[in-house]
């Protein structure tokens, strides 16, 4: 049989919108001998990894495990809990991700699915929800915190108070803001919360954190027809993540290894840190990219996720030659745009493990390097310089404490 | 906030159905740094997998892949993909693996889903498949070729044969037979076949990898619905895995570095050897155990799956009791029955790392002292002499060859 040669990844530093690189503790824990799911050593593990959710959602939801699939099983999972046929909804879209919510609804049997859309870049605002709900039953109003394909942020309290108003339940996807941005799920009463292991949370990619509050079970045990999906039905991943511990389908045993160790290492920092760091790692990182004469994409810097920085391409550079030499030059592996925003615009992640000062201005040295060689015209080393003085200015203000 | 202790997980040796314990290499794998899934070199490394994955399945079915999900999520994936609204399918029972195939598929909208049973501990008759397709238009017949809740193998051409004189497709749940059982995708003609990664592959659990056929695949295209699910839309998934790798959703990257070693070692060993050896070390297991004076709960022998073994429980003895002094005093894990066979059977694992006689003769050993301790009476030393006997002969067999 024709067999292939070692495994030998090359380095990279990844500052894409996720996956993050990984904390070395984290790929220990990836590479641990595995037990089986129905040990009893695991079946106890597994309820610390649930109580550390709980901690980085802010909530005291009984049901809040990590799902078998990625942050778009989350989507799914969501949604298709939510929904039976004939009843309505409404997505918030503003980007890609936002979207998706909406193309996944939209395929179930007999739901119908109204679209409230802002431009890319911008947030969509609550009284266009409001607007487009007169009239109709609306069981839940779906947001995305964290629009990763455009590098926004949504305050999250409007669309609770809408929600309210109209009786709907508020699904929120905190896929790319969990850990990286403020966020309490059970202050802020979200029904549903989801997110993906591979994004703050700094875990291997494969599993998507989802929390359920009490209104939302509630209606769980009143649908009147089964969920459409076997695999992502909640009250059966329950059956195994509940206090019956029974088995509903195999875990992925690695990767919740590796996730209760990036879990650890979140609480051993502290959420408030964690938000605060993310922060000063963006602001430091926008002020290096506008040093080099770039633009954010994002007009609004109240809107500016910290997890994810979108930058305008300048007219006629080459979006992918740039990326490469990055990749190839440095080993930093960032993103491009993704549907509309294709070559348009840049996104660089600072998520988990990533948003360190230190990953910043090394991507800043190496980002000049390549724009420099693309005949972009800035002060050599006012990027990080730029960077550098913002780092500077928060020791100062930390001193002063 | 609160935090657990270092993750310390105690040494096992898992002999149940699944997940098996995996080679120090695919552990290694594991833990290996990761690079993001749009790098050029993942993009190249996948090619691998799914080109070591055709050998495994014997295909050179362009869509061969691994799905981000357990093999549950294989099964999902099938029936979601096979069916429309108004079309009816045939799936072939005889445990809870092969009924969690109907019962998946009985959740979509609008579909019908015909049963045709056989007794626990025995195979499906195809004529019976025949019977019940008379008069009906089926989309496909659904097998399960190891029936992991009693240890029960299917042979597969006979509901070929009949799929063929209905003009429906076969799909065949190989979850817990691929690479451990003689399977030949593209001579059996089977349109799609589904497995787990953490079975027979002794991959890390969490993938599924599927591979589906050319008629299939122009189905696919042919459909007038869309796919109900949007995690498992193998048009979509194949926008990832096909020639365009375009961007699907975020793959569970450091399992696919395990897979790929789990792969490179089957290779490296060969599918008639994996096959054979599976055969060998059941047969050492099987004569063990009856030398215990326990038996076998599949009666015919053929019937029995190389990859996993059930045996009565005798009347009286705690199941449960006797497992955990098992897994307590020696570190192995060993399955109870599930469904209608709880507290009845016992299923012991023998899958890819962990078919090996070492493991037999070690658990064997140990399995006679705990059953001693439980007043089950044999004569000390016969489990393991038996096994040994069947080693010894088929060396002397394999050194007159």
């Amino acid at each position: 049989m024709q067999t292939f040669g070692e495994l030998s990844p090359p380095a990279r530093l990844i500052l894409t919108p996720g996956p993050s690189s990984l904390d070395s503790r984290v790929l220990r824990a990836l590479g641990t001998p595995i037990v089986g799911h129905m040990d009893p050593w695991f079946i106890e593990m597994i309820g610390e990894v649930q109580a550390m959710l709980r901690q980085v959602f802010q909530t005291e939801n009984r049901v809040t495990l990590p799902l078998s699939a990625s942050g778009s099983g989350g989507i799914e999972t969501a949604v298709v809990n939510a929904l039976e046929p004939g009843e309505e909804a409404i997505v918030c879209v503003n980007g890609t991700f936002s979207e998706r919510m909406a193309i996944v609804a939209s395929r179930m049997y007999g739901v119908t699915i109204h679209r409230v859309e802002a431009p890319l870049g911008r947030t969509v605002d609550p009284d266009d929800v409001r607007r487009a709900a007169k009239g109709r039953k609306i069981k839940f109003v779906g947001v995305c915190q964290g629009e990763t394909s455009t590098g926004v942020v949504t305050k999250l309290d409007g669309f609770r108070k809408v929600a309210d108003e109209i009786g709907a339940l508020l699904i929120v996807d905190a896929v790319a803001s969990l850990a990286g941005v403020p966020l309490d799920v059970d202050r802020q009463r979200i029904d549903v919360c989801f997110s993906g292991s591979q994004k703050a949370i700094s875990a291997p990619p494969g599993m998507a954190p989802i929390t359920v509050g009490q209104n939302f079970e509630q209606m769980l045990r009143d649908r009147k027809t089964p969920v459409q999906s076997w695999y992502f039905d909640l009250k059966m991943v329950m059956d195994f993540w509940g206090k019956d511990r029974a088995y509903h389908h195999t875990p992925p045993i690695s990767l919740i290894f590796g996730m209760r160790e990036a879990l650890r290492i979140l609480c051993e920092e502290g959420l408030e840190n964690s938000w605060h760091r993310h922060r000063q790692n963006q602001l430091a990182l926008i002020a290096g990219i506008e040093a080099l004469g770039l633009e954010p994409f994002v007009p609004d810097p109240e809107d500016r996720l910290p997890t994810v920085t979108s930058v305008r391409i300048p007219e006629g550079k080459g979006d992918g030659r740039i990326r490469m030499q990055l990749l190839e030059e440095f080993g930093i592996e960032i993103a491009g745009g993704i549907g509309p925003l294709k070559g348009k615009i840049w996104r660089i992640g600072l998520m988990g493990h990533t948003s360190q000062a230190k990953y910043v201005l090394m991507f800043l040295a190496a980002f000049e390097k390549v724009l420099l060689d693309h005949e972009i015209h800035f002060t050599p080393g006012a990027g990080v310089g730029a960077a550098e003085r913002v780092y500077a200015e928060s020791a100062a203000v930390e001193h002063r404490k």
